[in-house]
Parts: C-alpha cells; sequence; structure tokens
C-alpha cells in the first residue's frame, strides 16, 4: 500500500516556506470544505431551517475535525470526488455526540457545492497574501522609479543596445504591470457555489419544506438560502450555480497567470542585468544564498529565477482550468475534476512568486555606475536614433539613415568611436560642427518623456493607494 | 522561390466565410499598419509638429497604397518585423508625388508603436462583431429560457441522470456564459501603442524640438502625443508604452479564450443532446448542413461541432499571448514575434464561432418530448434524492439513502420501475403511501428553483440590455 | 511559520492510493538523490578514484538517512534547488561516523547531475508501473476485441450514427493505442546525468587526478566514469551531459501525454457508451463506487473520469516540459526549475490513469443487446451507404445519394422505416426488390473488413509479448 | 461577403518565403487532396476495381485541376470539411470530359480518408525540407565543435560564470540536440489513412463486390486495399484506421515541437552571447539584416530571434495535437477539426526555423578574443571549484569551500584578483604557494573533458551520416 508523502515542496522551491504555502495544503482544502459545511448549517439555520443546536454543533465540530486525510483521500477514489466521503466521516463525528444534530449535516447538498466553495475560500485567502505581496513590491517598484528617474541605462532591444532609457523608467514598466496585477486581483470574483444535484436547489428546497418553520417551504424553492450562505463564507454570491459555467475558474486561472507573468518580467530582467558582463543589478545577499553545491565564488540571481519558474508553469494551469469551461450536461465528467491540482499548484505558485518578487524589489541593489559604463560602451551608437533627426534636415532622413547606419558599421568594425568615424567623413563637412555633435552624442540628453512618463505610472499608484 | 498561398480558411471551416475573416487578414493587417502611420502623422500635426498638408498626403496614400504585400511580407525577414519594410516603401509611394511629405512618414516612430497599435485596431474590429453575435447569442438564449422555463429534461451529471432540471434552466446557464463573455468583450482594453525605439518617446520629442512652431519641443518631452494618437485611431491612450508591459495582449488572450469557453459549453451540450439516442436537440436545418461525403442519411451537428473546434484551440493560442508577459529588456527578442500569429488566429476563431453560435442558438430546434421521454426513462430513480429527503424523517438520512440506494439497483437490475420496488419493501410499509410515492415520484415536481433562478439571469442580461 | 501539508491526493483522486503514489513522493525524490550520491561514490571506486570504504559507508549512509525533509525544501529555497542543502546534511550524517568517507560525499559532482539522475530513477521506477498496468490493460482490449468480433454496434461519427461496427473493432483500435503506448514506454531512454558544474565534468577529473591510485588521474578527463556510473543507477549511458540538452525530459513529456491520450479516448467512450440512453457498457462495480453524496440511485463512471481526468492534466505538464527545451547557456535560470512539480505531476497521473484503465478494461461489462437494439434505433438509415452502394449502377453515384438523402429525411421526419419510405419512392420501381432491400437493410450484412482489421491488431499485439 | 486574404506570412517571418512555406499552403492542401483520391482510383484499379482508363482520367484530373478554393473553403463550412464540397466539384469537372470514369471518384470512401492522408503527404514533404536543414545545420555545428575544441569559454548557469567550458562543447551540445531531432524526423511514421466512414473500410469492399473482376468482392473486406493505397502515396502502411487512433497526430506534434526546441536552444544562445556586453558570437551578416525603422546602428540578431519565435509556438499546436488523442466515437466532433491549422501552422514554423538555423549555424560569427576577455573577466573566480579541490586535502572540503567564498566575495567587492586575496589570507600560508596558484587559476586547465566529450558526439554525428 503506498505511503502518502509529505508536501513539503522539495521540487518548489518556489513557494516552499511561503506564506501562501499554508493556504493551500491537503489539510487547507479539507477544512474549507468543512467551513462550508458549517457555513451551510448555519445559512439554513438562518432561515430557520435548521435548527440552532444543530447548526452550533456542526460549526463546532467542524473547527474541531480531526479526520483522516489519507483515508479520506483513498475514498474519494470511489466517487471521484472527496466529498462523499467526507460527509459520512463527518457525520458520524458530530453522531457520536449529538445525533440530532448529525442529520442536519450537508442537508440538501451535493459534493460540487462543498468542494467548489472551499476552493474559493482557498483562493480567497491565498489572494489576500498575494494582494499584500504585490503591494509591497509596487512600492519598491515605486521607490526605485523615484529614486533612478535620471539614472542612465542602455535601452535594449532584441539584445542590442537601441537608446538610452532611465533605470527609473524600467522599475515604472514594472511598477505599471504590477498595478495592473494588483487590480485583477482585487477585482476577480469568487462566488459560493450552490446548486444542489444538478443546480436546480431542489433538495435544499425540499428539507426547507420539511424543516422550515410553517413547512411551507421557501417561496423561491431554495433561492434564498445564497445570499446567507454565501455572506457566512465571506465570498460573493452566484447569480445561479456555476457547476457547469466555469467563469469563477477560468477568470482565476487568467488572473494567476497574469500576476506570475507581470513579475516574471521583472525577475527576467533582473536575470539579464546581473549577468557579470552586464552587471547593473544584484539581488539582495542573504547568507547561503544563490549558494552552489561546487562553485564558491557563485552568488546566483535566485530569488529571480524562483520568480521565473513560477512564470514558466503557472500558464499552463491556466490553459488547464481555461479548457474546464468545456463542460457538457449538469456536471462535466473529467473537466470539473481536472481543475483541482492545476488551482492548488498555480495558487501556491502565485504565492511564493509574489512573496519573492516582494523580497528581490526591496532589496535589489542598483549600480548606477555600471549602467553609465554600459551605456558609453558603444562609443555613441547609442544615440545614432537622434543623429539621425538631427542630420534629416539637411540630409533627408533616408540619406540621413543611410549616412549613420554606415558609420556605425565602420564604428563597430573598427573600434573607433562614433565621433571620430563622422567627423572624418566628407559628406558631413559643414553639415555639423564637432560642437554639436559632442552635444548629439551625449546619452544623458537623450532620455526623452522617461521622466514624465514615469510621473504618470507614480500617478496611477497613488490613485490605487501605492505610495513609498 | 515559395508561392505565397489564398488564406482561404480551406481547414478552417469555423471562420472561412465569416464576416470576421475579413478583419484578420494580411491584407487587413496592412491595411491597420497604414492607418497607424496616418493617425501618427494627424496627431502629430494637431500639435503643429507635422506640416497639415503632409499629415493629409500621408493619410490619403495610407488610402489607397497599393503596396506588394508579399514583397513586404518577405523583407520583413530580415528585420523580423514587417514594419521595417514597409515605411521605405510607403514612403517613397508618397515620395513620388511629395517629396516634401515623405519627409515626415513615421516620423520619430518605431516598428512596434506601428505593429502593436495595428494589431489593437484590428482586435477592436473583430471584437465590434464578436460582440454583434454575442448579442444575438444572448438573445436567444434568453428567449429559449423563457420559452422553455417548465420543459422537464434529465438533468445528468458524469454522464448519468441525476435530478430533473429544466430546459430552461440550461439555457439560463448558456446565458450567464453569454453574459460574461459578453462583459469580458466589452470591457477588455485596447490601448495604442506609443513609446519610440525604447519607450521613452525620444525621437518623437527630438522631432518635435525640430518641427514645432517655436522650435521649442515637447514639455513633457512627446506624451503630449499619446492622447490625440490614441484618438485618431480610437484607442484607449496608454499610461505609457507596453512595449514589454504586454498587459492588452494577455488581456486579449484570456478574454477570446473565455468567449470560445463559454460558447464551447453550449456546443458541446447540443452535441450532446443531439445523440440520436438523446435526440432533446437538433441543429437548424439548411440544405447540404451536415452533410457526410459517404452517408446519405446523415446530418450532423456541424455549427456545434466547429464552435466546439475554436473553443479546442483558443486556450493554447492565448497560452502563447499569456507567455509573451516574459518579455526581458526594452523589446524581447522573440516573445514579441510569436504574438502576431496566435493573436490573429485567436481572434478570427473566436468571431467565426461567435457568429456560427448566433445561428446556432437562434435556429436550435428543442424536442420537450424527447426530453420528458428521457426523464421518464430510469423509471423514477431520477428523483431519489427527493425520495430520500421525503424518507429521512421516518427512517434517518443515512438509512434513507442505504434503502434507496438498494431499491435503484434492485429497480435497474430487474427493470422494474423504481415505485414497485419501494412498495414491496417492508422496511417501508406503513412510512410511506401509494398515493404520497406517486406524487413525489413525479419529476415535475422536483425542479426547484429552476423557475426563479432562470428570472435571476433574465434580469441580468437586462441589466446589460439584452433582451430577447 | 507554513506547517507542509501531506500529500494524500485528497485533490488527486486518479493516483490517490495507487502504486505509482509512492514513487514519486518528495521522500522517493529525496531517497533517489541519496541513491545517485551513493551511485556516484561507488562508480567512482570502481575506478579506484575514492576508497571502497567510503563507498560503503555513503551508501550505507544513503540507506538509512533519516533527513529533515521538511528543512532541506525550506533551504532549498537559498539555491533554487534542493541538492545545495542536501550535500551538507549528507555529509555530517557520514561525518559524525566516519569522517574520513565524508570527504569523498559528492566528490567533484554539481546539483544538476544529482537532482537529473534522481529524476530519472523516479521515471524508471514509475514507468515500469505504467508498463504492467499497459499490459494488463493491452490483454484485457484483446480479450474484448476477440470475444466480441461480431457483437454489432453502431458506429457512430460527429455524435450521430454512420455505419455499423463491431464492438470487438472499438476494443481493437484502443488495443492499437495501448499498444503504442506500450512501444513508448519501453523504448524512452532514460539516461543518468553527468556534467560536473558546466558539464565539463572537470571537478570529477580533478578529483581522480588528486585521489587516483597513480594521481594521474583520468586520460578522458571524467569521462570514464559515465558508464559505470549509469550502470550504478541501472540507467542509460549519456553521450554527454544533458543539463541543457533536455531531450530526456522532453521525450518523457511527450510519451506520458501519450499514455493518457491513449487511455483517454478508451475512457471517453466508455463515458459516452454509458449514458443511461446508449446504456452499451457499464464499469465493473464495486461497493460504493460511483456514489453521490446526494442522489441514491447514482452509479457514475468514475473510472473513466478519472482516466480523462489525467488525460486532461498531462499535456499540459508535457508543455512545460516541452518548453524546458528552451535552456540558455550551460545550466539555465528557470527553464530546469520549472520542469521538477509537472515532471511529478504527470508521472503519478499517468501512473494512476494506467492502473484504473486495466481495471476498468479488465472489468468493462458489456451489453450487445443495447448495441443491437441501437444499431436498429435508426430503422436502416445506418446502412444507408450500403444502399447508396447497391444503387449506384442503375441510378448513378449522384442520384443514388440525393435520392437516400431524400429518403433518410422523410424517413426521419415521418418515423417511418426507411425500408418502407423506399419501396413507395416511384423512382425505385424496378430498381430494387424488397427481398433485396430486407438483405440490404441488415446492420450484421454491412460491417466491411471489421475482423480482418481486428486480426491484425491481435498479430500486432503478439509479436509485443501481449495476449490474452 | 468576406474577402479571402493572401496568406502572405507578413506575421509570420519565420516561415515568410522559406522553401516549406510553399508546402503546406491551402493549395498544397487541396492538392494533396486530390492527390489522395488520384492514389486510391490507381490503388483500386492495381486491385481490378476501377477500370484502368478511370483511374488514369482522375490521375489527370487531379493534376490538372483547377478549382475555385475559396468556394470550396466555404463550403466546408456545411460539413465541417472540405472533402465532402470537393468531392462532387471534383466529379464534376470528371464527369465533363469522362460521364463513365466520374463514376469512379471517391470510389467507397470518406471525408476523413482523404483529409487525414492529404495531411500526412504535406507533413511528409515538409519534414523532407526539415531533414534537410537538419543535416546543415548538424554539419555546421560538427565544424564549429571540431574548429573550437580548445576555444575557451566561460560557463554559466543561472546567469553566472561557472567554470571554464570550450566554445567546442558548447557547439556539440547543440550538435547533440540537432542529432536528437534528425533521428526523430527520420522515424517519425507517416501512415495513410483508410477507413471508410467508420474504419470498417466496408463501402471499399462493398463496391469491391460490385465491381471486381468476378464481383466475388474481396476476401478480407477491403483490407487489401490498404498497402497499394499507401504504396501509391509513398506513405506507410496502418494496421487499422486511426481515425480516433491519432497516434500520427500526436507524434507529429511531439516530433516538431522537439524539432524546434532543439534549434531553440541553440538560437537563445546566439541571442545571449551577441548581447553588446558580451559580444562572443554574432550572426552573419547580410544586406538591411537586423535593422531597425529608426536606430541607424542596429545589428539585431534577426535570425536567431525568427528560430525563438517558432520555439516559442509550436509547443502550443503540439498540445493541440496531443489533446486530439481525446477522441470520442468512430470520429470525433471537434478534435480532429481542431488539429488542420495547428498541424500546418506547426509543419511551417518548424520547416522555416529548420531554414533559418542552418544559415544561422553555417554563417555564425565565433570571438574567440571576447570569450577569452570574459573567461578572465571575473579574476580567477571563474576557477574557483578547482582551486576548492585543490585546497581540499589540506583543509577539508567543507573549510576549503568555505574559505573559497570568502575570498571570492572579497575579490567581488574589492575589485581585487581572487589571487590576490588568496596570496594575503593568513590561513593560506603555506597551503599553497603563488606559483601552484597562477597554474590552478588558468582557465585553459579547467576544461575538463570537454575534448574527448565533443569526439563522443561527433562520433554519433558520423553514425547518423553527418559529417563535416
Amino acid at each position: 500500500m503506498p505511503i502518502p508523502g509529505t508536501d513539503s515542496g522539495l521540487l518548489a522551491p518556489t513557494w516552499a516556506g511561503s506564506p501562501a504555502e499554508d493556504e493551500v495544503t491537503d489539510e487547507a482544502f479539507l477544512r474549507a470544505m468543512l467551513e462550508t459545511e458549517a457555513a451551510l448549517a448555519r445559512a439554513q439555520a438562518s432561515l430557520g431551517l435548521v435548527p440552532e443546536y444543530a447548526a452550533k454543533a456542526i460549526s463546532d465540530a467542524a473547527e474541531r475535525a480531526q479526520l483522516n486525510l489519507v483515508a479520506l483521500a483513498r475514498q474519494g477514489r470511489a466517487a471521484a470526488n472527496p466529498v462523499v466521503a467526507l460527509v459520512p466521516a463527518f457525520t458520524a463525528m458530530i453522531a457520536a455526540d449529538n445525533p440530532d444534530a448529525a442529520e442536519f449535516v450537508h442537508r440538501g447538498s451535493t459534493s460540487q457545492d462543498i468542494l467548489d466553495s472551499a476552493c474559493m475560500l482557498v483562493a480567497d485567502r491565498t489572494l489576500r497574501l498575494v494582494t499584500g505581496d504585490l503591494e509591497r513590491t509596487a512600492r519598491a517598484f515605486a521607490a526605485l522609479a523615484r529614486t533612478h528617474r535620471d539614472t542612465l541605462q542602455a535601452g535594449r532591444t532584441l539584445t542590442q543596445h537601441a537608446v538610452p532609457v532611465t533605470f527609473g523608467l524600467k522599475a515604472a514598466t514594472w511598477l505599471q504591470l504590477a498595478l495592473d496585477a494588483l487590480v485583477r486581483v482585487r477585482s476577480v470574483a469568487l462566488p459560493a457555489e450552490l446548486g444542489g444535484a444538478a443546480g436546480t436547489l431542489a433538495a435544499y428546497g425540499e428539507y426547507a419544506a420539511l424543516d422550515g418553520p410553517d413547512r411551507s417551504g421557501l417561496p423561491l424553492g431554495g433561492v434564498e438560502l445564497m445570499a446567507p450562505f454565501a455572506a457566512e463564507l465571506g465570498l460573493a454570491e452566484p447569480v445561479l450555480s456555476w457547476h457547469t459555467a466555469r467563469t469563477p475558474i477560468a477568470d482565476l486561472g487568467a488572473v494567476l497567470q497574469f500576476v506570475t507573468g507581470a513579475l516574471g518580467k521583472f525577475a527576467l530582467d533582473v536575470q539579464t542585468l546581473s549577468r557579470p558582463e552586464i552587471g547593473e543589478v544584484s539581488e539582495p545577499s542573504a547568507p547561503g544564498r544563490g549558494a552552489s553545491s561546487a562553485m564558491p565564488q557563485k552568488c546566483n540571481p535566485v530569488l529571480a529565477t524562483l520568480v521565473v519558474t513560477a512564470a514558466r508553469q503557472v500558464p499552463a494551469h491556466a490553459l488547464v482550468l481555461a479548457q474546464s469551461m468545456l463542460a457538457e450536461d449538469e456536471r462535466p465528467g473529467g473537466a470539473w475534476h481536472a481543475e483541482w491540482q492545476p488551482l492548488r499548484e498555480a495558487l501556491r505558485l502565485t504565492g511564493g512568486a509574489a512573496h519573492l518578487a516582494a523580497e528581490l524589489a526591496e532589496g535589489l541593489r542598483v549600480h548606477p555606475d555600471r549602467m553609465l559604463a554600459n551605456v558609453r560602451l558603444t562609443d555613441g551608437a547609442i544615440v545614432a536614433e537622434r543623429l539621425n533627426v538631427a542630420l534629416a534636415p539637411a540630409l533627408g532622413k533616408a540619406t540621413a539613415k543611410r549616412v549613420l547606419t554606415e558609420a556605425s558599421l565602420m564604428a563597430a568594425a573598427s573600434g573607433k568611436p562614433l565621433a571620430d568615424v563622422l567627423t572624418e567623413r566628407a559628406d558631413l563637412v559643414g553639415v555639423i560642427t564637432a560642437e554639436q555633435l559632442t552635444d548629439l552624442l551625449d546619452p544623458a540628453r537623450y532620455v526623452g518623456a522617461a521622466g514624465p512618463l514615469i510621473d504618470r505610472v507614480l500617478s496611477r499608484a497613488s490613485a490605487l493607494g501605492v505610495t513609498a
């Protein structure tokens, strides 16, 4: 008989030991299912459909339940979900103390109501952590954008130097993405699930007719239960059952992949910029961090690596979640069941990545001297575009570009500074003076709207409550 | 030398001949790039940076341009994007008539500004079509939900009969998804792109200093251009360049996969329900539709099949779009370039699927008699849950369930109606009368809140402007 | 501080409690890493590079090691992989008893050599289980194909009845896929990994020069170690390090997704055929299996559902594994790290699915009577293709098809048998007699080469050692 | 009415203008379908089932057919595939000249036989091109590996310098992947498809009974047709119909994603190594290549970018192809139809990428001086692992590593060479001499088995027929 393992994160350093880890364990899911059963009983009690004492007994039991997780997991194979085994185990536990109350467990309910709602509870808790870490990250980016508003850096496109930027503008771009992520996490809807066996709420209504104060039932056949149930769980009230209308699941997938993508862009830039030949940023150091098992000198960008690791995995999970929309009938045979593990893994990868990104953003070491050295690396070629603008009136735009392309290639081939090559060209004599050239070739004078653009993003951050 | 093909949709019947097809051809993208160049010139003219005559000449040329698409496409290999070849070709075309105006083409710009903005234009046009078709589809669902409010149908979970539902509730679920899709399509942000070579807008600002009325340049270094440029294109104004902050692309992917997923659920249900053994719905007939090359009797659910076909492909495209967020530097070498084809294909698959879904929803033939026959197929077992509720007070919930499980299995094995099996059970003598049983076994009396739930979705539809 | 969970499979009933579960736990991976360290020491000892006593001490320690898994997992964050923390912990454990031996732990090695090799060990063990279950499944399919060689069934295309098939042919198709899967699992190459810090084996060679019998080092600089190391592990010998040549990982992903896809086709068919309206097969029954938390009558096809569940998830994991090929430098920062969890999950999903599929295939209950009833459901339309052939010589193929299309539509609309409709058509008078029609309309006479095709697949099965 | 576009590759510079482009156009697929119809007629004629004159007329017509592609594509919507409309159009074309022959078109066949076989024809032709380009690429890698056997380069892991490698070893790793790709492309099975309406070959057999020389039919009911049909197409003979056993499709997807992944690793390395700060390789130059629309100095690694672009897209297509295995019934309603576009796009992306990779590999410019400068960049730290080995006997492995980690950090922080830092450490006095240190710090003396490993891969290349 197989022995269940420890979900230690040995193969998932992105989330191992992160706050998010705790929210998505099998234990946490089981707890959320029990909380859902308790919330259902209390919601029914609030309508007079379940005796208060029973709702209380169920709630108490849900809190202190010590069920055999492994046994439940294996029994789950018989029904293709864990709730079918959970209900009698939980009922028996209550019945031991309070047989009357036990009759009211899972009253009118169905597996999917419990499991879907539990998933939303778990998502809600994880997303709270993600929100906090995104806010920290965004604040750190805002500070970087402000501090390095004028820190010159080489803008790079298709790996080559393009034109100068400022490091502040790069940080503002990271900030923009973090804010986009924050907006999406804050606004994703997490509804409770309530539908009964096939979405009609029929058994909830039927028990209401049996149990209600005056046996008159519920005029709306159980719809009355949706609001208090959702309220008990702190989740949104659904319009109708989403057993096969998987909007919340597809949306969650999209949001989680967005968050890791947004943070992944930052992490990828950190990896590139911390290459020894570039050396423009370093990860915050910590004892042992970045170490190798073999190479004593190594200081790897591990925070960035782990964030990228998440960003490479979450889209695949989101894909499975999106495909779960193709759900036949009133409950599908597979599309639903395939959601659970990808949802859990996407949640904890995102939670872990956000936590690491916050640490990385807050502790990022920036090396303006190396940035400046790299801007100057190509001896002027990085502002060739500017020269093009300056020469266009005299030469025409096309000719100016041809002249500069030739000069840049010659400069690169010969190792001469672009200024020298240009000065020596006969076709530029009288077109441009050495003084003009010196001015035009100063990269600090060609950062365009970097400053005002930073301001725009900082304003947006403030509007969203993110201030450094 | 390879011969370019016709993009006829031979292998893509989902979108072949659909209105969306026309919006995303190579020709349409080329047109959109030219419109973007024109919009840029007009926006610059509105700030006095480009002479009016030049903006007009550029706009006129953009409208009537007959460029060699195939040549541009092949030249695109040299720069890894088509804009680098487009600019001189377009400039030359203008220069032939108006050499002065030609100097103002693509003034200060960069390939990605043009291509990203063109992609948003194309997306905008396709999404307008999708919106219209989603509205049609939603209206048709609303009508089905209203008409079949009380049409009894078997609710099915994991392929087996669960409890009765109404076909109206199923249509309401489809409606709920269509409304979710509509909300997402209506609200997705499609910003213009403007950043210049590395997002600083530097060359735009530099030309402004050169060309502006008083040579004073733009105080905000080019930011001033963003609003009029976006306005000319009818797109949203970006906060800053999104060259490497790919929110619009990732969002579009998520929205498109949501739409096809939402419609795919409907189509999958149509496929299942039109199986000959089930026979509860049929596709609208049209001459030749659903034909086979070999089998004369065939009438295949082709509309549903083609919608499902889209829903199986779009998530893969959306995945590539989501992964494009991992964009290094100020412009990535591959992540950007990998977006274009998936974006186009996802747009036209979604456009085609929405168009087909509207036709399918509007013309769906519903067979209430077959629905009723199927509800009765299991001779009462479909309301076993209700019996469970009814017997619980007398027997306890667990015993009641055991009794009914045994009786259901016996009924299934023997072919006897469940009512007969229950009547013969000794342990139910005195617990329930034959009359009660007859009442309890009537599936029409066990549809729960189907009606009120339909009303909730119809209300939401009205609030969103969708009325049948 | 987060509390690590139990990896119980609560959300993964496909593999919870399956034999494969045990092979891929965090504990199993840790064990495999220790076995790899031990194998390395023994391989080095076999070349005289490590003292025998040390290799023995390391091997013994690897077997009895009780390391703190959770601590290692969390320390793994500092290096982005668990090996960096494992080595000192394991070394310390040995040093406690045998300080001299401790010097020889992880001698010359690097994290990736250990972790990649451990992954291959784990894969090898899981694939052995998969192989066994695929053989069982294939044998069961072979038996079904043989038994039901002449069992008539409706062939269905695009959900509609097409022409008759035999259930034996359907089973032969499942068998063909199972054999394809088996061939791929049997032949996938699982090499040991050995490269040292950057693939040059340099430190292995350096220690060899230090430690070797005559201090002469290894003439091939460490290549000599590859064969004995692989042999110790029971893995294939690599040509060179695959730190960034991820063939084994991409291939594993492709094979695992193939296996679940192959079994998923079978499971999907079982789901369809066990719909109550179709009723042609049932899952093997077992106490409690297929139960619902609410509906006493329910008997869900849960084995099939759980196999489909795997088939919906594994391709997403395989995608991440395929994308890991895009590995920059001598070890990538993210692409490698993103492999581990998807590989583990794909392995156990495949292992669980194969185990369930074997049970489902062996126990599948087949209902030939229902198959026959369904073949007859369309009153002859299912052999319209055959009539087309028969009428073609007299009417021409196109006219014959038109006549039969009209007649089929009329039969479907009126509820009349096709035979009657045809008999009444004026244009068929004299073309075909009633006797001919009766013969032509017998579905049992129109199963083509079903039998010989079954034989072909059974022959292939025998050749692969699969005999019922 | 929408206007079909030109499939110019405007958005796909990876394949625009490549040899592969021509093989996968809509026109090429249509041609392949017609060739399949012709091959079927000839195969039937070879068995005496179709008159020779008819087979000849059909073959001739297939060669010269000028069908209306756009009309066929749109008619394809009615049947969800293009064959149903193609057959009457093609038949009518033949009937115009030869009405008797027209009766023998598509005799006994079904859409999927034609379209699946045509897909295999198209794949076969594209893979021939890929094979040639992989061989060119592999030869170029072999030459690089041989030439740069001793060219020192920094090995990089997680973006940081690790230990020295040789550029030859890096090229050998690329070669190893190219060979793996070549082996897979050469061995993937491309079978013809033949099954008839539901895989039984029934109509083929029925017509054989009608048409055969002695009206005796075919003893094996049509199986006899499989070998000659496959032979006519130059494809493999299938064991049985693969209408729903999608092995060839899933395998093709896996192979194509492997090829682009293998080449993508090379391209990604080229991108990294051609960063201006690293500068170790450059793309082959060509007029206009690598140009920017704005920046005159730009010389982007566009070949590498376009290869990476393919590698980022193909896995998503392969995923859809893998998921097509989940094919219900005897022909699925969507899974099949979703294959065509992804298959085509994956084929041409792979074809384009292989062609570009060959050009890149053959023309790659290597800069050994920059490689050497980068190896020396960290002033010795790159061989810290070697020092660790050397100091271990005296200090113990753990102490040696601690000492070296401290010294490396101090060297990095102070800018001093590692040698100086080490010389100054009190704890190393007497442990190591300055001469030893000089020797140990020479990176050229620490490339391990790079040479012998290169030889292993070159041997494998020779065995596969790849020699420079």
